[in-house]
């Protein structure tokens, strides 16, 4: 997408350059990092410089060729492995391009690997721009159908990031806006901060600005509130991990969103790569769920008057505080799932009809 | 409550001076406050030095007592209630001391007024403190209940700041949890940070921690997380207005609260004095929502590295936001209701049964 009429993507590579845009710092600076190593790559996942499924699983596969580049062997390729895999718990898509990589390159003579792992991440990130771009037609599909019937601005309430930054291009929640703004259909979305890390109101707000949509930040907390007035047509979240059965697993307070919007009748839907399902898994409750630090919680980063980013202390010194990062949405409380092949039920029969071939999967 | 060891209330006067904490700088600074105008206690009710309904009430008391100071004519009396009516259009507590003042106060001649005015706002201040004792021995019996069913800690998720800091002493939500604990039942709280403006993270975490309870600071979202995992045994919230029905008009994100509790079978309680209960209000969608500062949610006060409290901003300059202060929680998610009289249904009979000299102004 465009940044001040420069077309970026949010991870590309130049010859052996990895780079990337650290999002830790946006909105308050943009500013263009360059991976050198396996290590730059595990940290980006790990501190968050890059997050969001898609935009992780192309981190990963770019971790295997600067790991490469230092030695191909089996061995490598099982440390590369291990080390993307413990970065972030919940993301599935980072463990589906760990494997893809795996297969891809295991197979290969040593010499052979390198030059195949970038060329196997390039299309990576590739098939993900695709994807991207079909999820948000099909999702327009939907956003255009209610300004139809409304003919009136259509209020699209979201979580989170699911926007170009956190995939490789488009999104996959906010890529069906895009199309929508694009078409000419008016649009206008309520973007939740999604505390602690704020990448609603650092990544999504930033994003929707740069794209001249029309939004309002709001607190966490106001969801329910407008879904009761009448002030929301339609919910868009993303997700880092689908269950076969069409449970999610998204930013911890997704859930909260997906019963309010049950309780007011208001059409909720996931945007999903086929990527993003974990066909191995039947029950949301089980996906384990990444605990991250206290500190999250506790403080709060902005920018302070002098222009400085800072963090802040918001409760005691000696507060304690808990901090799981995401949460399961049951396939009971969604409308539907918006992937690239279409939307489905969330169900396990919705999906297999999308995804035929990834069934065999399902039950091992 | 004590405060490091020493008994304090959140509203005091000695002679003619009236006292309060200034709890816009809390948990930073303990800092006492005097106000000496009606002007002072209509911004310190604005700017939130003092809130949660009960003492916003006891604060209106205060500020008939300082505007007769000045002359104590109908005119004054009629005055002082528009200018206090006017601070917080949500607060019923407000209305009912404002009308409570003006009706002990019209019937006397000009001269009684002050002195009857200072001994009214202090009536108001001691039932207070008594009805929330009332509250928190009946709350705490069903604290005691669970513990004695389960045979271990008991967890409470409260949301915003419903402790000593929102009344006069013991507060409504919290007085439970400050009765089990002197009575040695291990309880333990989750405290959402209640963004915009934080008052869990600010008030509620810093009152469980003078008060020596277990308690975690979480972000708003994880509550419906913590449910579905079986880490929550009961909710207990306030409420600013509660009509005639049972529907409760309390801060923000509450009733997403409710929602998760019913979804996961969950009892959620709401603790309140009658006098929130707002007898000419029959649908709690008709409350008119206090819509305040885009500012509270574009930014977050905390304290900085350096140990000054300042305000930083969490999104992109130009971002606009909304701000509604308060959501309704339909009577068919609650429980039931905590009142100084005992524990009923949210519902018309509920309410009835336990104030029944009220019901005749439930429909006028």
């Amino acid at each position: 997408m465009l940044v001040q009429g420069k077309a970026f993507r949010s991870i590309w590579h130049e010859e052996k350059r990895v780079l990337i845009i650290d999002q830790t710092l946006l909105p308050h600076r943009f500013e263009i990092r360059e991976l050198t190593t396996l290590a730059d790559c595990v940290t980006a996942i790990e501190q968050m410089q890059v997050r969001g499924a898609p935009l992780i699983g192309a981190t990963a596969a770019y971790g295997f060729c600067l790991a490469l580049e230092e030695g191909a062997g089996d061995a490598v390729l099982a440390d590369t492995a291990a080390r993307l895999l413990a970065s972030r718990p919940t993301a599935v898509n980072l463990r589906w391009a760990v494997e893809r990589m795996q297969r891809r390159l295991s197979s290969l003579p040593e010499t052979e690997r390198p030059a195949a792992a970038w060329q196997e991440a390039a299309v990576i990130c590739e098939e993900d721009v695709a994807v991207n771009e079909a999820i948000g037609r099909h999702g327009c599909a939907l956003i255009e159908e209610i300004w139809r019937r409304k003919e009136d601005t259509v209020h699209v309430l979201t979580h989170c990031n699911a926007g170009w930054l956190a995939t490789v291009d488009w999104g996959t929640a906010l890529a069906p806006v895009y199309q929508a703004r694009r078409r000419g259909i008016p649009v206008h979305v309520w973007v939740d901060e999604t505390r602690p890390r704020n990448q609603g109101a650092h990544l999504t707000a930033w994003e929707l600005g740069a794209a001249d949509i029309e939004h309002h930040l709001i607190a966490d907390n106001s969801g329910g509130h407008l879904m009761q007035r009448g002030l929301v047509d339609l919910c868009l979240v993303g997700t880092d991990r689908t269950t076969a059965t069409g449970d999610v697993c998204n930013k911890i307070g997704t859930y909260l969103k997906a019963l309010a919007a049950a309780d007011n009748g208001i059409p909720f839907y996931v945007a999903l790569p086929g990527s993003t399902v974990d066909w191995r898994l039947e029950k949301g409750l089980d996906i384990p769920i990444e605990e991250r630090s206290a500190d999250e919680v506790t403080t709060s980063q902005g920018m302070d008057q002098e222009g400085k980013v800072v963090a802040v202390r918001i409760c005691p010194r000696e507060t304690p505080a808990f901090n799981p990062a995401f949460d399961v949405t049951p396939a009971r409380l969604i409308t539907g799932l918006i992937t690239e092949r279409g939307v489905c039920t969330a169900s396990r029969d919705g999906l297999a009809g999308l995804f035929p071939e990834a069934v065999g999967h399902a039950r091992p």
